[in-house]
C-alpha cells in the first residue's frame, strides 16, 4: 500500500481484481427505507413507506459492487416509484452497476377502504404487500407480489364437539404468487378472504359484531381447509400462474401457532 | 494529543474528566445473552437464557466508565446467576465501577408443567418473565418482577348479542409487581391466569378442547373486566406491594389490538 | 342471561355497570396502521404511514369503553391527520367516550433530503418519530416529541491508545422532548448529530467516505460524551423544556451495545 | 350437521375426508419454546431455549393433522432433546402422524468461551443457531446447520483513501450449511470468523482494544471479500458437502446496510 498522504488519488479500491475468483449471487444494500407510491385498483394514488432491498450479481473478476449507485438510482426515481418503474429500475441497475442480473424487493403497508358488513361504517384496513422483482442476463423477468391477509379462523373441531362457541382467533394468510396478467392487491385479498371463517374489520358497531361473531361460527376452517380453498380458487384463475400460500394461526387456547403451507407444482422460490 | 507511537502509554481516557459537568443517570451494556439458573417453586432448578442490561449512574467529574467490568462480573457469577444473587451482583458492580446506583434487568422464558384439564396430557408452558433490579447509594434496593401470561379472552359483547358462539382470541398480560415477600413466578401467573376467560394449554385432546372452548364460553372478559380483577386479586395479596397490570388481546375480528391497563396507587415506574 | 333469539335487543354490555368498581387508568386500541400527512421544515407535505395507539381513562362505574369509536374519530381525519389536529382528534376522544383524559401515540418514518459533504450527491434519510400526546380533565395539554437519529461513534480511548485507526460503529439516539414552542423534527435531528462523531449519508461517493471517515477520526466521543452534549445544547435551548436522552451504541468490537441515558430535572416519563 | 348435546360423542374431524383434494405439503406447529439441551465441542452440556418448529405433509385424503401429538411427542424427549435425537423424533413424528415427510426446525442461543486476545480475560458470546433437519418417505434425511457469527469489517476503500481511520461497524454473518461428517458449530464459527476484520469478543481490556483495533485495520474486508473467503475456505473442507453465506454488515456511516451472499453450485434452498 502507498505512504497516504492528503494529496493520494482517490482509488477505485472495488474495482480491483478479486483476490478469490468466487462468483458473488447477490451484492447490495438492504433495509433502505424510501416513500413509496402504489396505485389501487380504484385507480388511486396511495403514498406509503417501502423498505428496499436491491442487488446485483458480482463476475469473479471484480473485488465489489459500487453501492452508493443503488441509491443514486433509487432517488432519480423518487415522487414516482410506483410499480410500472420496477423494470426501468432494474435495467438502470444493471446498466451502472454492469452486471448480468438485478433484483429489488421493497415491502410496504397497502390500505383499502372497508365498510362494516351491516352499518356500513368504513374504514381502514392495511395489508402488508412486498414486490420481488429480478431482471437476468437475457432480458428475463420475474415478478412475485406477497400480499399478507390477516383473518378470522374458527375451528371446525372445536364446534364440533362443544355445545357452544368454538375457539377462534386472528390468522395471517401470506400469498405469494406469480402473474399471467396484472392482478391488484385487491383481488389477491379478494381471493383469500374468501376462504377465512371471517374477514377483519377496522370498525364494527354492535349490529356488525353479531354479524361478525355468527357468519365466522356458520363457517369453521382449519389452517389446511383454508391453504387449500385458496389453492383451489387460484388454480381456477387464469391470471395466476403460480402461488406459494401460508396459513398460521395465533391459536387462541394455545401459546405456539398452528401452520399449512400449500405450493402449486410450478412454483420455485424467488 | 500526544504522537502515538508502539510503546505509548495506554491512558485510562475514561476516567479523564468530563467536558460538560453532567450527571449520567444510566450508563452501561444493553442485550448482554447469558445463561440463567432459575429456581422454581418445585424447588427445582431450570436453566434458561437471559438477555441481560446493566447499568450504573455516572459522577458529573467523570468522562466515562469501565463497560468491561460489568461483564467481568456477570462472568463471575457464571453458573450461579441465580435470583438471589441479584443484590450482590448489584453491590460488586456499585463497588468496582465507583457508582452510587447500580441497576440490573434480566429478561428469560420460564417453563411451568401444566396438564391438560380433562385428558391430563401434560407438556411445557413458556413465560417471558423480566427481573428489574437496583441499588441506590444508602443501600436502598428496588426490585420488580415482570411476567407475561398468554390467556383466552372471550367477548362478553359478542357472547352477549350473537345467538351462538362469541369471537375470542389470545391475548397478553403484562403484571409488574413489587413484592413484600417471596412470591413465586408460579403465583403471579395463577393470579392472572385466574381473571381470564381461559388459560392456555401446550397439550389438549379432543375431550380438553371440547372442555376448554365451552368453559371461556362461560366467563366472557373484555380486557377492562381481566385487569380489573388481577387489580382486586393483587390489592387482596399482602405479599404484593405495588402493581402495573396491562392486558393486550389481539382481537380475532380486527387486526389491531384492545388494551386495558390498570396501575396501583403506589405504582411508580421502575 | 336471557334466552338468546335472532330477535334480541342488541344490548350495550359496556355500558353495565362494572363489577368490580376500579379506574381504568388506560384502555383503548393499539397498532392501528393510518396514513400521516406531516408538513416539514421546508414547507412541504410528506405523506407516511403511522402505527396509532389511543386511550382513554374509564371511571370506576362503566364496564367497558366502546373501542369502535376510537377507529371512527380517526378516519374522520383521514387525509387530514396531520400534527396540528392532534388536539382536535384528542378533544373528539374525550368527548364521544365520556372520558377524563384521551392520550394518543403515533410512530412513523420521517424523511430528510441530505447531501453528501464533498460531492453533494442527494438522498432521503429515514428517522423514525414518535408523538405522544395527551390531554386530560381540566384541558390540560401534554405533548412529547421522540426523535430516533441513527450516528456514526467512534471510540476515544481505541484511538488513543492505537497506532492507528479507532472503532466506529452505528449508534441510535433517542431523544424525548417537551417543548416551549414549536421545534421542528429537522431541529431535534440538527442538534442531536451535532453531538455524534458523524452524521450518516444515504449516498456517499468516494470523496464523500474520505471526508467522513476522517471526520469521525477527528471527533471521537463515547456515548457518555454524546449524551452530555446534547443535555448542554437542549439546555441552551429556549425551546426545549424538558429532555431524555439515549444513546446506544452498537458496539463494533462486541456483540452487546453501549448505553448512556441523561434526563433534565425536570423529566417526567409520558 | 348432528344437533349437539353434552352426550355428544367427540368426532374426529380432522380425519374426516378432505372437501378439496389438495396434497398439503407442510401442516403443523410454530413458535413452540422448548428447553433444548446441547452437546459442545469440549464435551460438555449446554442448557438452552429452543423456539421450534415441526411439520409434516398431509396427503389429499384427509382433512386434517392432529397437531396435539406434535407436542407430545417433543415433551417425551424432554431433558434429552439433543441434537442426536433429532431423527428419532422426526422418526416418531412421521409415525404417529401418518406422514411420509417430517420437518423440524429448532433456533436456539450456543455460548463459547471466549479469551481477550492480550489479557485473557474470559466471557462468554453468543452465536445465534439452527438445526433444519427433514425425513423423507424413503427414509432420507436432509440436516442444515446455520449459524450466525457477529463480526467486525472494516471496509477496505475507506482505509485506502483515508490519511487516517477506516469506518468499521458490526456484522452478522449466517452460514448455512450441509455437512459430510459431523462438524462442531465451533469449527463453522472458526471458518467465518477468520474471514473477518476481526472476531469480536465479551470483555476487552485496554491492551486488548489496542490490539482488536490495529489488528482490524490491518485486515480491511468488503461484505464481498467475507463472503468468497468464506466460500473459499468451505470449498477446501471435506466435511462441508454445500453452503449458503451471507453477510450482511451494518455500515457505520449509512443507515442501511450492505450485503452479499455466495452459495455453492450443489446448494439446494432447505
Amino acid at each position: 500500500m502507498p505512504k497516504k498522504q492528503e494529496t493520494v488519488e482517490l482509488r477505485d479500491v472495488q474495482s480491483q481484481p478479486a483476490e478469490h475468483p468466487v462468483v458473488i449471487h447477490k451484492v447490495g444494500v438492504r433495509s433502505v427505507p424510501f416513500p413509496l407510491v402504489v396505485m389501487d385498483k380504484e385507480h388511486e394514488v396511495q403514498h406509503t413507506v417501502a423498505l428496499i432491498n436491491m442487488y446485483v450479481d458480482l463476475p469473479k473478476q471484480f473485488r465489489g459492487t459500487h453501492m452508493s449507485r443503488f441509491i443514486e438510482i433509487l432517488n432519480e426515481y423518487r415522487g414516482v416509484f410506483v410499480v410500472r418503474n420496477i423494470y426501468a429500475i432494474l435495467k438502470d441497475i444493471k446498466k451502472r452497476l454492469k452486471a448480468e442480473s438485478a433484483h429489488l424487493e421493497a415491502s410496504f403497508s397497502y390500505f383499502m377502504n372497508r365498510k362494516a358488513p351491516v352499518s356500513g361504517s368504513a374504514g381502514l384496513m392495511e395489508f402488508r404487500c412486498q414486490f420481488i422483482a429480478s431482471l437476468n442476463g437475457e432480458g428475463r423477468r420475474d415478478f412475485v407480489l406477497v400480499v399478507e391477509v390477516p383473518v378470522n379462523t374458527l375451528c371446525p373441531c372445536s364446534k364440533e364437539i362443544s355445545v357452544k362457541s368454538a375457539h377462534n382467533q386472528r390468522a395471517i394468510v401470506r400469498a405469494k404468487t406469480r402473474l399471467r396478467k396484472l392482478v391488484w392487491i385487491e383481488d389477491i385479498v379478494g381471493i383469500v378472504e374468501e376462504c377465512a371463517s371471517s374477514r377483519l374489520f377496522p370498525v364494527l358497531k354492535r349490529e356488525d359484531e353479531k354479524y361478525v361473531t355468527e357468519h365466522a361460527y356458520s363457517r369453521p376452517r382449519f389452517v389446511e381447509d383454508m391453504a387449500r380453498q385458496a389453492a383451489v380458487r387460484m388454480d381456477a384463475d387464469p391470471n395466476i400462474l403460480a402461488y406459494q400460500i401460508e396459513v398460521e394461526s395465533f391459536e387462541s387456547i394455545h401459546s405456539h401457532n398452528a401452520y399449512a403451507e400449500v405450493i402449486s407444482e410450478n412454483w420455485v422460490s424467488p
